[in-house]
């Protein structure tokens, strides 16, 4: 059975991003050190970022790896997907992550601009959905084998409609040891009663895991 | 060397409060259950609130009894004192906890509105301060002896402003399973660099404890 999850990396007051994101700083001001930093140490992201395998390999890194797995299909807004908005103006932008994206699977991109689909290395293609989260699902779960799950990337924005329409089965938060105050926060505008999975102490990070009572 | 400490209930997303907020339902909608209830069953505030002597004695309780101990002051919101707003009609109102309060210790209550203190049984007695929250802490600091911390009580408004103010040395949430989505909201507004102290899994509650850097 399907699960649809999300997992993301939160400031302790619910900031997945700061104020002025650019094609520079994708997380905005005085944040992205504090979101990312533990990750990119991770074997596993490294591994799958091509950044080298030598890597931290704690509970961080199970967690991580476990949160990577089985997954059939990804979510994510266009702001994830990159900085152009808009209409596109052209078609060169193909995503943050260079010629193989480490998605590895169908990549639904929510937007209100049509655009044709992108085939990366790798196994991933972004399909561009411009009829919103309803469709957006429909299309990730027609693409995803019938045991996999549905990954809601992020950011912020589509996580919380996602999570608002009751779409959310699981989640895991990545929470780091900031207080960020303003910028794009997560878990907005939700009314759900959760069952505590599990938590992890992960040392700089704490991993807090959910599922949706329904 | 005096500690300035909060320690709450907070849902996931960080709501210690909801609307509606009444004398009959003091925490507003659908939220003081979730709050108040996995707290309600420790051995510690049973026997501090006069309930029985019956409880859990589990992780929870230990966080709870540690998180209550060594205080010398506390210091709360007006609304956290009670329902009343604006003047005081009569001085009727003697806080939400009868002749007793869980308190044992001088409370400075910060209000707009003066009134004479107001001495309890047990060893709590209320201060009204209407000069804000510097001039709280300054009494609150005369009241506690040297060696003993400063309590923080709430509700949240009070909690933010002495944190963005960087007054609190240190924090513990006790993070109920639940998403709210409306009320007061703890942890706004603050832009900080925290280091975590400890992470407690109580089950249906999880014990976040930091101290802020400075």
């Amino acid at each position: 059975m399907t699960k649809v999850r999300f997992h993301c990396s939160t400031t302790l007051d619910g900031y997945m991003a700061a104020p002025n994101q650019t094609l520079e700083q994708p997380f905005g001001d005085g944040i992205q050190g504090p979101l990312t930093d533990w990750m990119l140490k991770q074997r596993f992201i490294r591994e799958n970022f091509g950044l080298g395998e030598v890597g931290e390999d704690g509970p961080s890194n199970d967690v991580i790896r476990e949160a990577q797995s089985n997954i059939g299909a990804t979510i994510m807004g266009r702001n994830m997907f990159g900085p152009v908005r808009g209409e596109w103006p052209t078609e060169a932008w193909n995503g943050w992550w260079g010629p193989n994206p480490p998605y590895h699977t169908p990549v639904v991109v929510l937007t209100h601009y049509a655009r044709e689909p992108l085939v990366m290395e790798g196994g991933t293609t972004f399909y561009f959905v411009t009829d919103g989260v309803e469709s957006a699902l429909t299309q990730a779960r027609a693409a995803a084998a019938e045991d996999q799950d549905i990954l809601v990337a992020g950011g912020a924005n589509t996580i919380n409609q996602f999570l608002a329409a009751g779409h959310i089965d699981e989640f895991e938060l990545h929470v780091v040891p900031f207080l960020r105050g303003e910028g794009e926060r997560v878990l907005v505008g939700a009314n759900l009663k959760l069952e505590p999975l599990r938590v992890v102490d992960g040392g700089e990070v704490t991993h807090l895991k959910y599922r949706v009572l329904k």
